[in-house]
């Protein structure tokens, strides 16, 4: 049976969730679990990749077995072999051609950012501070600019392949930005990403919301093709892989 | 002048607030980062001690000194020397004879629990997972019964200097159980506290919220003051000392 599972994970340790030779990836552990449990060492499909250091709330994955583990059963089996920083939130069966990546309409991604002078011990890991007194209004006036379809090379990382290919316009469906106390949250929802796409998006609203750019600025930027005009790179630990659709019923 | 302090800290890498040899203290950490900034070491003052792995939202503590950094610029100054885990977040002057214990009226703690059969990869260093479905209701009906002036031997760890005093009579002001999402806090509001008096009694309303003790058994287990009529004694990691009360204004 092909098996789709929702899985969190704190990225802090992690060289993000694909397999690479510089370090230890979330598939990796997560193989590492599922042998222990099926006894054999599933390939498994993400829904993405995810950067050295990002988390997720409910990453996807899916992959194919013939275990007789009540599918049900399956999260609290590989959670008893998993280190508390993954873990998996639920398990369902999918047609046998379902593929988490490319069966993905859109995907969510939130941008968690402390407003605040002082650091909070214990939210540290998970936002990314920022001083000065960031304006929300103009923050989503030029979250709204973002919406649509549009070649995002502004908001892609220099070198990257699918810039290399051209293949840069995607479709941003939702982005919007909400505080809650001192934390403020930019979300993003669209049917694709390009490399670093969310942290640049979010260091360009951080700049509108510290007041040295305009929405008509970010307007503009987006019209260029043209990373330089764009603001910073945020760092990759106020970054949250947030949420996956896809058709339902998936089975 | 004579400083209070209000500091937030995550306690999972100390061995409580005072200074130890058994390990590194918050206090100690404290210190090294005070001496940094004003060139020697103030003799720092608590409002409690607490036990290692407790976390703390607005621990009190106040010094001496003859420093010229205006009082404002304090909080900044010493974090710029501290880990992450460990925050100032405000400073005032106070009355030369204000002392951060003996001048505290009453102490808050929450104890934090995550209700839900699957951890939470980002909350678990400050939640103690109870798979169990816990019944609110109930346990508020038990907290109800804690409230007031009572000799609280039955929730004192056995073998406590104030046990062997017989200082065991308390007043807690409040004790409520709030549910939010998965996360269910237990509150209590107290003029002081016995060994491990809000780990206990977590354990204890546990026990009721889990059926396994109704308000009727918590009455009688507290009127027999003999901890083995109690629950057990929850981790540290849920407990937070959530606030500290003066009477303003404290200068």
């Amino acid at each position: 049976m092909n098996v789709l599972l929702r899985i969190a994970y704190d990225g802090t340790n992690y060289c993000g969730f694909q397999v690479q030779n510089n370090g230890i990836s979330v598939a990796q552990v997560f193989q590492d679990a599922m042998e222990a449990v099926f006894g054999n060492r599933p390939d498994i499909k993400g829904c993405s990749r995810t950067d050295a250091g990002v988390h997720a709330l409910a990453f996807a994955l899916n992959f194919s077995t013939d275990c007789r583990i009540p599918v049900e059963k399956i999260p609290i089996a590989i959670n008893t072999k998993l280190p508390p920083d993954i873990r998996v939130l639920s398990a369902q069966v999918v047609p046998d051609d379902f593929h988490a990546r490319y069966a993905a309409h859109n995907k969510t991604y939130h941008y968690r950012i402390r407003n605040s002078v002082i650091e909070s011990p214990f939210d540290c890991r998970y936002t990314v501070r920022v001083p000065r007194q960031l304006d929300v209004d103009a923050m989503n006036a030029a979250a709204k600019r973002c919406e649509g379809t549009h070649d995002f090379t502004t908001f892609c990382a220099a070198g990257s392949s699918a810039a290399a290919h051209g293949d840069t316009v995607r479709t941003i469906t939702d982005c919007h930005v909400v505080r809650e106390g001192d934390v403020v949250t930019i979300s993003v929802t669209a049917d694709g990403y390009l490399y670093n796409m969310v942290r640049i998006l979010a260091g360009t609203l951080v700049e509108v919301g510290s007041g040295r750019m305009t929405p008509d600025q970010v307007t503009a930027a987006l019209d260029a093709c043209d990373r330089s005009k764009a603001g910073p790179t945020m760092p990759a630990k106020g970054l949250f892989l947030y949420q996956v659709e896809y058709d339902e019923p998936t089975a």
